[in-house]
């Protein structure tokens, strides 16, 4: 049984190895681009620091730790001695995308004069008034292209992120004079967040009714259908099989770097954001695709009542980021190349990292997904979600409390609706950290987590 | 009684056309520097429609105008034939403002490269972890040179407008377990928006509970005192006396060009936004002043929820404005001049021309305002409001529908919880609607209001 482990082991650690080499040569070759174009990184400049303070994180401790710069990155800032170092995985911040758009310098740049998008209109004639006309035409073009959403006969809903889309949503669909609050629904494990936005204000609208596999309830619904799903990555469909239901598809991660795109999403209301497709979470930008006219005018009116309309500035910006992600499918031999060649290429590295690390610690598993073809890049793979839903083994009971004792803090299986032995991993931070972060899985032995096991009891 | 009415005319007409006169060659001395320095203006690149599909307006009609380049701003565009023309002054769109920051040219710019600001954080060791730092900097600056707010001791809590930061409030006030909803209260005339807002979601944690003048109910509760106050411009303060009430200071307005700024507001929560100091509503960024921790935490904790943080793109855009304003009073002497004395005097000037209206058509009424000192632009003026408040005389009783009757759009008295014989009309549009809109007012005569009167019943 040793020399078995032993074996195990050994071979585990060369697949390791050599996935790091490769991700080790892929990195010289762009990196050393990127930094030519841009000079010193963004982080050289500012100090990025950051907190665990975020949505979902109840309980929050303010855990502060220093990025190193993004232009240092490389495997040999992978240092296993600094086991004091807390590398901040909670989030689904998506910084490794920082890479691609320093690749592509000017052209994704804009320039904002001070007399500019004053107004809080932007598009009169448009149903979504504060919609400005060129982020809806790149919104169409980039879809067009991608081949993931269906966009003829849409209304197209700009919000604040599509976190107040969902808002906008459940305020759309719920009757203003009904008896009870409408059930909200959606299958475990789902996304942390959706349960505290919906009761957060005790609405007496709607109200968050639990895990959809176990909804009974007669009477009207909302079904939530993140696909690919956060936290677990699995392509989803509806789950409650009763009438009276309303679907919202959250598509927020159907693009190709994380999932084959085996067709065009057809639905009734469909959610995406920039955080997730091109990787600028700090624009706040989401858009809603919506088939029914009156719900999208409710969706309109609930954000104007709610915060006047959305950043002219970060609809500009994005407008720009969704047209250089769109070019960059039509030239994917300009020198930046596609944003999803370059997203779909690192997480399937960090996938593989991650999958080597796991059998070399041999504490955890993960979730396993069937290879599927995708019409966009023409290929078939499995998904490469953008979280891990790593699952602690017996007799790892807390598994946030168990990667937190190794200064790795994650977000537990209690958040999304599941057990303890469930963690949510982000798989977008920079390249430094994700680095540390498999590098330190990988070297967890059994013999702690029996340590902290008996601490705990 | 005739041969009166003539001579107070003719005076009436005097003023009117001596007031023009002013604001022309005004306009022909800034108007064509900030036409050398930028070229064709925004306007003559979009089609600024506009529509009148805005919060508080349930019944809104979608009546759209296309409006004239601003380039060509000068009274020439006050065409008193075009009846049909629809002047749109419903929403406090504070276009006005372009020609200024036209004027500032390059000094107001910003540029954004593709890879900045990616993250969901702008300042993790801040309470406010998405406030960006530099905007944070330039708002202390700003108040410290106006001199309109205590900045010490204080938390800045950012918000996608100060519409999110009113609902943030309510969020942070409420207790989260109390038996009933915390009334919300505020004297009438009341901003129209606020019962809106504070509704719309049925929240168990508050309740609009109306006129403050008349709220009598035992038990805790929130008064927002809006100074000057929206829609009638008086400066204001408490009017319930019950002990377990919490202040909510809006001071949106409380800024030179509007208001003396007599001393800096030192109250527990100040509310404050762009849209109206410099004009920028596009950007959708407004900040609160807060003195509580433990308020302004939870304050952070509901934009994390609604939206996870504000606009980066925004604030940063933000921070550059407000830098500028600043050094616009520290340089009054630069080519561009001080933000505050551009507006102060086109308000003046609006004022000047919309009382001569007044006086001329003898139908309605404005509010009155004692002149005050203020600190700031060190000289005695009455207030200039960024709405007029007017009230339609006998016999006309919807002051609403008698203006739309004019192709006139305001916002009628019931939505500020008081009678239709009073209306809000926006002080802030371009020009080429402004001087359209009191040359029209001026020119309605006593026998219109009959005629209307008449149909109606």
């Amino acid at each position: 049984m040793v020399s078995f482990l032993r074996i195990f082991s050994l071979r585990n650690l060369l697949v390791l190895s050599l996935a790091l080499n490769v991700s080790l040569i892929w990195r010289v070759l762009y990196g050393k681009d990127s930094e030519a174009i841009n000079g010193p990184s963004l982080d050289n400049k500012r100090k990025a620091l950051r907190t665990d303070s975020m949505a979902s994180e109840a309980q929050a401790t303010q855990t502060t730790h220093l990025y190193m710069p993004s232009s240092s990155s490389s495997s040999s800032s992978v240092d296993s001695n600094s086991r004091d170092r807390v590398i901040n995985l909670d989030h689904g911040d998506p910084t490794v995308y920082e890479r691609y758009w320093k690749q592509t310098g000017d052209k994704s740049t804009i320039l904002i004069p001070g007399w500019q998008s004053m107004s809080y209109f932007s598009d009169a004639g448009n149903l979504c008034w504060f919609l400005e006309p060129e982020f809806a035409k790149e919104i169409i073009r980039l879809h067009k292209i991608v081949g993931n959403a269906v966009t003829e006969d849409r209304y197209i809903v700009v919000g604040t992120g599509s976190t107040q889309l969902y808002q906008a949503v459940l305020y759309a669909l719920s009757p203003p004079d009904a008896a009870e609050p409408l059930s909200v629904v959606s299958a475990a494990p789902y996304y942390s967040s959706y349960p505290l936005i919906t009761d957060c204000l005790k609405s007496g609208l709607y109200k968050w009714a639990g895990d959809a596999l176990s909804f009974n309830k007669e009477g009207p619904y909302i079904e939530l259908v993140t696909s690919p799903n956060n936290p677990d990555g699995h392509a989803r469909q509806s789950v409650v099989n009763k009438s009276g239901g309303i679907l919202v598809h959250d598509l927020a991660y159907y693009w190709p770097q994380y999932s084959p795109i085996a067709a065009a999403a057809d639905h009734d209301i469909m959610l995406f954001t920039v955080s997730k497709s091109t990787g600028h979470a700090g624009m706040r930008i989401g858009w809603a695709l919506v088939k029914d006219e009156e719900v999208a005018k409710k969706m309109v009116k609930y954000v104007e009542l709610n915060t006047i309309g959305v950043s002219k500035d970060s609809q500009l910006r994005a407008a720009k980021v969704l047209q250089v992600a769109t070019d960059g499918c039509k030239y994917p031999t300009s020198k930046e190349g596609s944003l999803f060649d370059f997203a779909a290429s690192i997480m399937e590295e960090r996938w593989n990292l991650l999958r080597a690390a796991v059998r070399q610690s041999g504490l955890f598993t993960l979730p396993d997904f069937p290879p599927e073809l995708c019409r966009f890049l023409n290929s078939s793979f499995a998904p490469r979600p953008a979280f891990a839903w790593l699952k602690c083994e017996a007799p790892i009971e807390d598994c946030e409390a168990f990667l937190r004792s190794n200064n790795i803090l994650t977000r537990g299986g209690k958040h999304f609706g599941v057990g303890p032995q469930y963690v949510r991993i982000s798989m977008l931070d920079r390249d430094e950290n994700y680095d540390v972060f498999v590098e330190r899985l990988s070297t967890i032995h059994r013999r702690q987590s029996m340590q902290v096991d008996e601490t705990a009891e």
